[in-house]
């Protein structure tokens, strides 16, 4: 057992709190009296967290400081994890929702012994380099397991993480996978309207390993929370099928009872934790108190009302210990765990490892090759949106991992092929989910379920509605996490719909995001390769732009390479000498073909450069993209979308002013048929060869 | 009275709904006989939506189907409005937030007689140049109060409608303002996140004056509604603190009743309106019946069921004059109306008329010139967030219809003056609101309160969150619809807070957005005159991208034009032999400013090229264009943000390859203070000097 070491006077401490009145009065001696050797584990979160904050000037304390108590039994009673093995795949998972108080999972990481997580890195937290960014960053250091810091992301990946969990075990057995995914969220997260998307889907599909701790602080950066909403969050998840518990945050006692019980629960379980933000200081139970609190004052104040007398970022070696010992107490586990592994076949071992690694299979290349192969044939004039299904339908059932889905748009997006079956509480194994309209949600599920690991997790839905997704697709791209965006209907050639549901800007603004592949295949033979470059994706997440209007198969010479791969090739070279080169992406291809054509007829030598993925011809070496794109003869670029970011290839990369131009959208779209908007346009092959003709002349 | 002309055998009615089971039966005829008069109306509505989908090929048949009921009951006894006044300032508002159906609007319209809602607009439905959009386009017809089909955002639109006029009628009392608005949202709507945002804010302001009626047809494109979601949507409201009714959504008694409930309570509510969707057809509670009925044995056999005679869009005549005298039944409160605003004071009249007219009273562009010549004269080093803060403490006061807010970073956004007064149930003066962690809804707010008319709304958040917002920022866009976006934080400038927080591309998915001001001011000077250029825009928003750190003045000069209103400008002219320009936005200015002065010791004559606004820029003629940015000299431009889109003013307007370069971001940022992330990533006046050098050697 520990012992206090340090008991300063109580009226002093409770002078500390003498603003504080009322329900938010708290005791905080009878809660190192009721709990010490807790309290004093507890509390090493909360001044590690006082102080990282005080040393960076900057960041949140008052969130770790009201969690610590819920952290602290989680982590010690419940939490499956074995510090010495970060990544061991049948560990729970820990996600902090409320990202911005990162010290809280920091913290928990050090304490309990994750090599990576020294105290020279909390003593950096927030400086340049260090493993400690201000909000948890995927990738940094082991034991983050999503990146959080926009609210309701982390809830919203959790979702994805819990069906992942579903699906693994329902493949491998419980012997293999059987783990929870807890997760704090705190009211930002749950005004956030992903929240909501989060909620009903975790509720529908009774993922009853997700549990949910909401730090009910009452308290966000403008103030109390009824400024805002008055919303009864406890009604409000029974509401979509939770089970729900409301407790005392800072009682250890009902925070294992309550985490028992959700865990026995077949239903998601939200535990409402009435807890104190910045519990203890002056700032307690204030908006001041969700800042940093770098006063020198206040915190030796507040480290005196805990009974803490040790130096800044000192921990006594007894409390270190003690948390050292929780984070070992999953080794016997793990352990077990590997033996079990050890005693499966060959070819399951070898199963789970390759997806977990996220590794394709070896045949994917040769069934991507042979559907190329007969695409060339064929010839189809298909929707790139049904060369993907079709491409789908020859890869889904060699990859177990696929999982799919569409928000509420299966039929449009052709996303469901024959053999995936439906996920659902009857249905473990199903691999499609109708995320219902909840393209936000959707996408923060898939950056849930890729970080899981075990699942290659695409999803449709309009290409306009990226809008929607955005804050989810952009920690795609930042986390490298390499998930499919199924986006159909992609441009003006959605037709009759109109301005609200034709992309225009979109296209750009994915370009414009780091580290995002955006594929824009002009055909059923680069739509196949489309899908082998975005499965094959390691670190980074794949847009696919797909036309909801049938385009003629322009890839007619079968090739091996996959040329999608390289981002931009030549697709058909000038006949005559060679004076202009057209570039285009996805469906405006053959109109630069039909341009191509007319050209010739007049003897303008011309060369159709396919461009379906800037960011991949963009990290292949100059020679390439010279050759691709030669400096001397005149550039029109096609696209049904706005030219901006077109300029990089039209004058840059050695083009000329003058000597360059572009046939697209300057506005929003219209409501009409899509031959007659591409005409309303101006989208032809015959604006194409004018302007070229215009630029030649 | 009308009278049924036909009357079919009911047994071949019955016989079309055979496969129809169990709960969902509906015995058409017994709807046809107990109410025969609204039946025949709600049928207009109703064959008017099969014959112009069938005409298009296009749209969606089954909403309006099941819907017609609902708006027949609100459109006759409850809506006010004066089909041949439609912009009647005290109107009722009717939003179509399930957008699709958008034939039961264009239905509606042309029955009661809005001019422009010919049947020629009905038989074009969907086509070029039509006002009857495949989803309701703002600004196409009258009557249409907002733009919709993106589900969700009408519903919360509406939000924005009710706060406008319980500020308008707390501003001008009930004689002038006194009424509600009316929605009606699928559960499409009720999924998307953003209808959470919308129904917390509803409640907290407890918008009386605000009446949803939910479509609960249980179905969606997918199939039935539970593939998606179980939530229990009444529990889900009242959670939020709203009135629930639950009613039989065709029985007009019953819809008639639950209107002059929902009218009476104070709180916000929502009738639960339990439909069959393509009513009376046999894709009737199918998904089928979502889309477009197009088939000639099933809209016969439908017309049929309905007991309609009459050919394709025939509108027998009684029930034309019953809907249009529905359509004139409230001349008599409009020009009752207008008697009150007549006897009101001609001050009152014209401050009414020039608010709800978007116009800037005179006295705004001393106010601001006076502001300008103070800041010039002061040259203070502050954020551009917090020069924002200052330009609006003093517009606010003598702007009294503009309306702040923020997604809870009120002190980050500096978006409170001092004088605006918190809005709530108690403060219906109140010119600010605490929007909670809720950007999408907030938006979506913004552009329901400049719809309504007689507010100029902004709100803030940080730049890095317009990813949440973009759904509805997109439509603010869309419908030019004047709002400002305080979108403070706006670059690595950020700090600490890391990549999650800190914008790279989102300058460029803005400016890549049409009828979208992008205006990144420079420092405090630039953002008064930022200010002036929105609240004067009429017909587009605007985005102020603000600093986060402190920017000295670099505008030393006083000028009385503004010089933001032309987009760029020449802020600093070489001294010696011009040999370079620099071009730069917002933080980088000075940056810029640096490294002239680095350039000119070493005699590089430099020009600084202020860019506050792209948009603004591109729309002055190519001779002022060209002035600001000849093209000899080699150009730098430097921006805290990705290159995309820049190439646009490097290479585009004359700019030469090779002789052009960009300092700025090429992946996402860091967490770190914020001058150690601008050395870090090379954004530095030296790193500016070194690439014009390395340009001119």
């Amino acid at each position: 057992m520990l012992e206090l070491r340090f008991w300063p006077d109580i009226t002093a401490v409770q002078r500390t709190f003498s603003q504080i009145s009322g329900d938010n009065y708290v005791d905080i001696a009878s809660l190192r009296g009721a709990h010490p050797d807790h309290w004093k584990k507890a509390c090493a979160i909360r001044t590690l967290t006082l102080d990282a904050v005080a040393a960076a000037n900057s960041g949140h304390s008052g969130m770790p400081m009201g969690m610590a108590d819920v952290a602290t039994v989680l982590y010690e009673k419940h939490l499956k994890f074995d510090a010495s093995a970060p990544n061991w795949p049948d560990r729970d998972r820990f996600i902090l929702s409320a990202g911005h108080g990162s010290m809280l999972l920091y913290a928990l990481l050090h304490l309990t012994g994750y090599a990576d997580m020294t105290l020279e890195e909390i003593k950096n937290f927030r400086q340049l380099g260090a493993k400690t960014a201000g909000h948890p960053e995927y990738g940094h250091a082991s034991g983050i397991e999503t990146t959080t810091g926009p609210l309701g992301q982390g809830i919203a990946n959790s979702v994805g993480f819990a069906i992942a969990e579903e699906l693994q075990r329902a493949k491998f057995g419980k012997k293999l996978v059987d783990h929870y995914t807890y997760v704090i969220a705190g009211d930002g997260c749950l005004m956030e309207g992903v929240s909501q998307e989060a909620i009903g889907l975790a509720g529908k599909h009774e993922l009853g390993r997700l549990v949910v701790f909401w730090d009910n602080n009452n308290i966000t950066i403008d103030g109390t929370v009824d400024l805002a909403d008055k919303t009864d969050q406890v009604q409000r998840f029974k509401a979509s099928g939770w089970h729900v518990q409301e407790i005392d945050g800072h009682d250890p006692e009902a925070i294992d009872l309550a985490i028992e019980k959700a865990k026995k629960t077949r239903r998601p379980s939200m535990i409402a934790c009435k807890t104190h933000i910045a519990l203890g200081s002056s700032a307690q139970d204030t908006s001041k108190g969700h800042g940093a609190l770098t006063s020198e004052e206040l915190i030796r104040d507040t480290k005196a009302a805990y009974g803490w007398s040790y130096g800044p970022f000192e921990i006594p070696a007894d409390v270190k210990s003690a948390w050292e010992e929780i984070g070992a107490r999953g080794a016997t586990e793990r352990t077990e765990w590997e033996e079990r592994f050890a005693a499966a076949s060959a070819g399951r071992q070898r199963e789970f490892e390759r997806i977990m690694a996220g590794e394709v299979p070896k045949k994917l290349s040769a069934t991507v090759k042979a559907l190329k192969k007969q695409m060339t044939e064929t010839s189809p004039k298909v929707a790139t949106r049904k060369a993907s299904e079709m491409a789908l339908e020859v890869i889904n059932p060699i990859m177990g991992e696929t999982f799919g889905g569409s928000a509420d748009l299966t039929g449009s997006n052709n996303t469901l092929t024959s053999d995936l079956g439906v996920f659902s509480p009857d249905n473990r194994k199903g691999r499609y989910m109708y995320y219902g309209i909840r393209e936000h949600g959707m996408a923060a599920a898939m950056n849930g379920l890729a970080l899981h690991g075990g699942v290659k997790a695409y999803g449709g839905t309009f290409m306009c509605f990226t809008d929607y997704a955005r804050g989810a697709m952009r920690l795609s791209a930042l986390m490298g996490v390499p998930v499919t965006y199924v986006m159909t209907h992609d441009s003006i050639g959605l037709g009759e719909d109109g301005p609200t549901h034709q992309p225009v800007e979109h296209l750009a603004m994915l370009r414009a995001t780091p580290n995002m592949n955006v594929i824009r295949p002009a055909d059923a033979v680069e739509t196949a390769e489309a899908w082998e470059v975005a499965l094959g994706a390691k670190d980074a997440p794949s847009v696919l732009a797909l036309s909801r209007q049938g385009l003629p198969t322009v890839r007619t010479e079968h090739t091996m390479r996959n040329e999608v791969a390289r981002g931009a090739y030549v697709l058909s070279e000038a006949v005559a000498k060679r004076q202009a080169v057209l570039m285009a992406t996805g469906s405006e291809v053959h109109i630069a073909m039909d341009a191509k054509a007319l050209l010739e007829e007049d003897g303008i030598g011309t060369r159709v450069v396919s461009m379906p993925c800037w960011e991949l011809f963009a990290q292949q070496d100059e020679s390439y993209r010279r050759k691709v794109l030669p400096p001397g003869p005149v550039r029109v670029a096609v696209e049904a979308g706005v030219r901006f970011g077109w300029d990089q290839w039209l004058l840059g990369e050695r083009g000329k002013p003058g000597k360059a131009d572009f046939v697209g959208m300057d506005s929003f779209g219209a409501s009409a048929p899509a031959n007659v908007l591409y005409d309303h346009f101006g989208i032809t092959a015959e604006a194409v060869a004018h302007k070229v003709r215009k630029l030649l002349s």
